[in-house]
């Protein structure tokens, strides 16, 4: 499309740079977005990606949706809509949280966003001032470090492990940042499933965090658009259940229950909030498109959405089980993963030492690839960790793709020895 | 939804003020929002509004069209998308610019946006440091001001007349602003039957902008919804076809050609500039909806845009006709409006020293509603100018509501003359 090549200077006297913003200067394109770019092309295994299956995708619901939205809703589907959505997809996703989990929809108000990456950027223009301190999970879900960080907040990483963020560790630090007058704005979690490492968080620890967040005076930003995903174990309520002030976020999203494509999300929140939210949304895009709205809207009305999440699990569940398999089969000592009930992802621990971001080359070479887990750590301080993904590539194809993988680390692992 | 009323703190410990950003806390609702939805629910002819007609709405070929990227593309529609943009969709679209105006596809590259309220906010985030001076005219889109707002530039508001901008005017201010050491960093402009004013930007002064661009290094956001909607007149060339250094932004939308209802518009410029948009775009909602991005590809790939555009003009320009007929025949001497070629707005200019912010109770009233001219102003300076729509409500209410109107008009000039 364009025959000038990038980053040079066009022929004529324009210095590009010099029209850029400070914090334009500072955006730089995701490193994991360029790796992914690569392995797109060639013939690897990738187990990087966070896509869901199109098998999933109920195309034949869609077509029927749409033509009913085209014939009775058109008027409503192809206008502009408000910024604070359309309404009746608004009231049922309250009465649909109410019933699923325990949320009152009198306690809440719904706003649509464009994704729910979108709440996560007007999350971060409504309530970051720079400087703030903002706590995530260590890894947390990169999107949201990189909305976040336009906003200049100081992240507060806290660890994690099977049960999900260490809250008690949390405490341990609000108590130091007290003592030093200082006070957390929000706690970002992605409370089940996680992206990136499949965990979940304890029903004990969303008590405790909610309890926290009272006694320290900090909003909860819930982010849950994989707890429909479960394969096994029982469901726990999200945070939001537990919330009594309105001091939690419930972040939800189309994208995993329904198709990514229409790019429709939605924030719950008290009412007061979603006003702020609402007018910031007015500047950025004046609202969320209208067709995506009104289908997903008979989507959930109609009863499809609660049909259809089995078909779903049903599909993943096996790939789920051949990944935990073969990472059992294939994996040398020394090798630690996560065994999530649900979600996308597994999360993988190598010993120290070892840089995946580094290995990454010898993996494509094997033909397989992964995410390295660094720019998921809003430090980039740790190294020996990776993503993988299981919902987007067939069981034998994850199974061949953890072997190849597992050959590789082998072999990292007796150079550490050397 | 929420049975709490707004603006008051819940019944908890919550202090909601507390956690909002200083920008959030600056951020206020659109009193002109809040008046039309007064307007809404009552028996008023609203000339206030600014959506198209729906009978324009071309639903007969959505529906085939949606049925054929269900049954042939549903893996690219439904899945997730680049943030750039589908593909095939922007290369459609450099071609049909390059056919319709001139525009050499090798010279740009083009983004696909949700909206182009979003190219507003991107390119606002991506060039506005705080301070820097954006040129826009006076009156200028409401929403651009919103949008730009937020990364706190200096406005500088150029008059116009009936032939756009006065660039006369901007080459004087250039020079003052040059002898301060002060520099623009880009102007904005709708440049073809503007929202609000409806007027249109010679070809002289397109030419003259550019050449003030380089002299004194500026960056041009052209701005352009609404020029295929000509009723009269020939057309002349986006200010874009005069770039030849890749300073200019070129904005265009679906939302008059085709449906608001997808959010779809797009961003043609040079790829140096489209590479920072597209990592700033990344952060704030990942990518614009792939369902309505392959609808809108097939739109324009398969010819029904060019076959469509008559059929909406044939439907707007009776309702232009009646508008200018009816201010004509109704309203009392001193009272100004502009005559466009095309476009969706008429901007009248009443007696200095009416205020129509204040007269808009007495307009409803005798049941009319307009848009007051003042929010369209960077500096809310001007109080005696309105608004008015004639694209959504049919010619006899058109007229009624002009003679409504001037009624009021004639009332308020009468009481000015005590």
């Amino acid at each position: 499309m364009s025959g000038k090549p990038e980053g040079n200077p066009a022929p004529g006297t324009l210095n590009f740079e010099l029209f850029f913003s400070e914090k334009a200067l500072q955006m730089k394109a995701s490193e994991v977005r360029e790796l992914l770019k690569l392995v797109e092309t060639s013939d690897v295994i990738s187990l990087a990606g966070g896509l869901p299956a199109p098998e999933t995708f109920p195309v034949e619901i869609i077509k029927k949706i749409t033509q009913e939205v085209l014939t009775h809703h058109a008027d409503k589907a192809l206008q502009y809509g408000t910024t604070l959505g359309f309404t009746p997809l608004r009231l049922t996703l309250a009465e649909w949280m109410e019933k699923r989990y325990g949320i009152p929809a009198s306690d809440i108000e719904v706003m649509i966003v464009s994704g729910s990456q979108q709440a996560l950027d007007l999350i971060g223009r409504v309530f970051i001032n720079p400087g703030d301190i903002v706590v995530v999970e260590g890894p947390t879900y990169l999107a949201a470090l990189n909305a976040f960080k336009y906003y200049d907040p100081e992240f507060l990483s806290i660890p994690m492990d099977h049960n999900g963020m260490r809250v008690d560790i949390l405490e341990e630090k609000l108590k130091e940042l007290k003592a030093e007058g200082k006070r957390v704005k929000f706690v970002y979690t992605v409370s089940t499933f996680q992206n990136p490492a499949g965990v979940t968080m304890s029903l004990e620890r969303r008590k405790h965090l909610v309890e926290l967040a009272k006694e320290y005076d900090f909003l909860i930003v819930e982010d849950n658009p994989y707890s429909e995903l479960r394969y096994s174990g029982e469901p726990i309520p999200p945070i939001k259940h537990f919330d009594d002030e309105g001091r939690v976020f419930y972040l939800g999203t189309f994208s995993k229950i329904f198709a990514p494509g229409f790019r429709v999300g939605w924030i719950a929140a008290h009412p007061h909030f979603i006003r702020k939210l609402e007018i910031a949304k007015q500047a950025v895009d004046l609202c969320t498109n209208p067709f995506g709205q009104v289908i997903a809207w008979k989507y959930v009305a109609d009863g499809y959405l609660d049909e259809h999440i089995p078909k779903v699990i049903e599909f993943y569940k096996p790939r789920r089980d051949a990944m935990l398999e073969a990472l059992e089969e294939y994996m040398p000592e020394g090798v630690e993963w996560t065994r999530p009930d649900g979600g996308m992802f597994i999360w993988v621990t190598l010993p120290e030492g070892i840089d995946t971001k580094l290995m990454m080359e010898k993996a494509v070479a094997k033909g397989v690839a992964y995410v390295p887990g660094e720019a998921f750590f809003a430090h980039r301080d740790v190294k020996n960790t990776m993503r993988l993904n299981f919902t987007y590539v067939p069981e034998e194809k994850i199974r061949e793709g953890v072997r190849r993988l597992a050959e590789v680390i082998e072999e990292e692992i007796k150079a550490l020895g050397k």
